[in-house]
């Protein structure tokens, strides 16, 4: 399976700001806003700070937002404005794919991988919400992948199964990836480097997820697996870890997998290309990209 | 779609005790046992005290135990001693359905639905460490349902939308039937009338669950909805309920749907047969049974 790469942007290109999942905070926003300023021109309308219940509005009115951005040839790429949930609501009434960029993660796993399921590549990297809490080398990777420059492999911190794997990188957020299981929203992993990250979720709950992708035969022909950030999965007063959990599902999966990498919900969330392929060296706990984001 | 009753049992009966969940609290689940014990001989080993994590001992160890049950002629009837989490893991080693009816709840879902799976009728009742808890009532409806005998309607509380609808009563706990979308372990739920219940899922995990089953095209010719208990699913300071946000999801799929029935994590857990067929009459609320358990 090979996903088309989008377009590359170039400085001061208009890029679209849209809020498909929750609503979020102002200054947060602002401040993701005004780097991502500091390089393109944003363009987005008052609906974005739009509130209904744990939604940034109606599903009407943001998935008519998105795919107005969508069909709209002046915007050069897509960025989300926050994660939360909400996006996979869209997923019938929207039509993704297509030259022009899809940014965000977490929530926007949903997105992404319908992305993957017609075919496009698109880029896990910070919501605006997120962007701008970011180190500088997080901003300067961004605007790299997005005008199509080369970046450094990402290293992780801990081997949990030996090995070299390559292929397109798909996935994300756990929680949003198995909940796709089932609709014609996932593409096939097979052959793919897997990647996982998640906040929030108890141990016994990434076992879960893991367990469903499993019962669901989801994980057949998986080449390899990366785990990011596992931010805030701690049990209280347990003898077990998040870690240990999810090692043991990858060691019984059995295909080269490494732990630790920068992406997710922590402090440095690296963006990478998602549909693009990757080389991961589960020995050397490397993730190399061997194809960009865009042409 | 038909679901065979398993046999029917007569006091005095051996019933069987597993754990393939959580591991669990001594004192509830002698008070539940000293309860069964009243009425039938209850037998398990114990190997269901046993602590892995989050689970009541190894996989390989609660499967065996689970197996062995179901293939035990001389076991008339098979208990749950808790929920938690931990018995979808076991479904690819266990050949479930039979002529033994199975009982329990929350986790349990997953063993329910795999017997429906197959073609055979379960319990929805109490686990033994709920059973303590429970009401008298809930007590002698178990032993009546258990023993072939008619039970009285269940009363909800609310109309969400009106109508009548009858088919098989099949679900149970929301987050473990939406584990197994895309699985083969979920029986098809076209004509069914579907039970859901949930326990410390805030209301936008209720949303992204319903989502899936309506993403994944489960509840396409499901012909009602019966809302049980939804304890603990209240989000902290927010001006929205999970009632509401449910509502709105039978709302859209727009068949007969009440709410605020007394099954779940609630004091009374009052038993229904996964399997028979029921009549949900909407307006009046009130779900009564057109089969029983048992043969």
């Amino acid at each position: 399976m090979t996903f088309a790469p989008p377009r590359a942007l170039r400085p001061n290109d208009a890029v679209a700001v849209v809020a498909p999942s929750g609503p979020f905070d102002r200054p947060s926003f602002e401040k993701g806003l005004a780097l991502l300023a500091t390089r393109y021109r944003p363009i987005f309308t008052e609906r974005i700070f739009a509130t209904h219940r744990y939604l940034a509005g109606r599903d009407e009115d943001r998935a008519r937002e998105l795919q107005e951005v969508l069909d709209n040839d002046a915007v050069c790429a897509i960025f989300m404005a926050r994660g939360g949930y909400g996006s996979m609501r869209l997923l019938p009434a929207v039509r993704l794919g297509g030259s022009r960029a899809l940014v965000g993660f977490s929530d926007t796993t949903a997105l992404h991988l319908a992305t993957q399921a017609r075919g496009w590549r698109s880029l896990h990297a910070p919501v605006l919400t997120q962007l701008g809490k970011q180190r500088p080398d997080v901003v300067t990777r961004l605007f790299n992948l997005l005008e199509g420059r080369s970046v450094a492999p990402l290293a992780g911190t801990r081997t949990v199964v030996p090995g070299v794997a390559e292929g397109p990188l798909l996935g994300g957020n756990l929680s949003v990836l198995t909940r796709l299981l089932g609709t014609p929203y996932l593409p096939s992993l097979r052959g793919c480097v897997l990647l996982v990250e998640d906040v929030g979720e108890r141990p016994y709950r990434l076992d879960r997820m893991w367990t469903h992708l499993e019962l669901a035969g989801a994980l057949e022909g998986v080449a390899g697996v990366v785990f990011g950030e596992l931010t805030g999965c701690e049990e209280k007063d347990a003898t077990y870890t998040p870690d240990e959990v999810l090692d043991e599902c990858a060691q019984r999966l059995g295909v080269p997998c490494a732990a630790g990498f920068p992406i997710g919900h922590g402090d440095v969330n690296f963006p990478v290309p998602l549909g693009a392929r990757v080389c991961l060296d589960a020995d050397r706990q490397a993730l190399t990209l061997l194809e960009g984001l865009v042409t």
